[in-house]
């Protein structure tokens, strides 16, 4: 059965999503990020990059949340949550997920993991400040030119779907004024109203409305 | 046809690259970033995040290295670029080459695209000190954990390893001190012994030794 490891609040809830989409069993198991357990030995030995989400499955573990998101669309192609066999449109869900993988999830993460790039306290308050500037500028291209509705991709509910809601719920966290992007919060209280996603938001014990 | 907007010295010589692995016919436009061309009305039309690569194909612009790679083999099948039918081989592919792109690309940026994150000069500053070190952790990673060799995913040569040949060309750049990433180093060698390699790099007018 396919172990997810997960924590509150990162954007493991996007491959947590999908995988309860799918119907298919698996488990869910969460680290505590306020005492360090994603830098334990024992989850060094299942991640070495110390971070979640990591999929453990019966022929290895996988990570990075764009290569989960598609394993479980091919893994699980019944649940339809990927035009698998269509390179142009696969690679339009693929484009997008790349984009709020490396571009807004980094944004973001320029927040709170400044360390990572720099080691000056002055340096980290500056990327702090610039973090409502820098998801603005990335929510408005995905407001704009990137959200098709009323999913991602158009009528279909895609891969892109529960890695959106993801990275979306930081916004208000992030101090980005959310009243101009109605589509991105309609896309929000969309995916709210699927059963899937209630459960997982349960489980996870997130906080998003 | 197929045509690729890229830059010398970008990321978009990893879909260069896979490109001409395929044999198929396709036209390579080279953009100043001197001049930044990539600002430009026109090509903001063609990508309006205003970088590079982007494909244009008969039904419509792709972007985002990890996607443009698995377009491309998928599209060609038969280069046999990448395991399509084994959802965790290729997740396995997605995943190194999400990693590149979210994590190796982004720390090297940190060296010259500071105002990205940050306003100050003296923490654009503090980020150029840092790439060093953060380039060698991530590369330590590849050299003693994901690097199988003698390409990335071990016997078949895929699309994990134009991506990593591109990023690994900065190392040099970026201050890392390549004696200790002898796998990488034999990678990039074997690499440039490839006549797809050897004609994108001459095209490109890239120096790599």
């Amino acid at each position: 059965m396919l172990k997810l490891f997960y924590a509150t609040g990162t954007c493991a809830l996007a491959t947590h999503i999908a995988l309860e989409e799918t119907g298919a069993p698996y488990e869910a198991v969460r680290l505590d990020f306020a005492s360090q357990a994603q830098r334990s030995p024992e989850y060094l030995a299942v991640n070495p990059k110390g971070r979640v989400p990591a999929l453990v499955t019966e022929t290895g573990t996988l990570t990075e949340t764009p290569a989960l998101l598609v394993y479980v669309a091919q893994r699980f192609p019944q649940a339809e949550l990927a035009p698998l066999s269509d390179p142009f449109a696969l690679a339009q869900i693929q484009e997008f997920n790349s984009y709020l993988c490396a571009t807004v999830h980094v944004a973001h993460a320029h927040g709170r993991r400044g360390t990572r790039w720099a080691d000056d306290a002055s340096s980290h308050e500056d990327m702090r400040r610039k973090v409502p500037a820098t998801m603005t500028e990335c929510f408005e291209l995905i407001e704009h030119k990137f959200l098709k509705g009323p999913w991602v991709m158009g009528e279909h509910y895609t891969i892109a779907d529960p890695y959106l809601f993801t990275i979306a719920s930081w916004l208000e966290g992030d101090s980005v004024d959310t009243g101009k992007l109605p589509k991105v919060m309609q896309h929000r209280a969309r995916m709210l109203a699927r059963p899937a996603v209630q459960r997982v938001v349960a489980a996870e014990g997130t906080q998003i409305r």
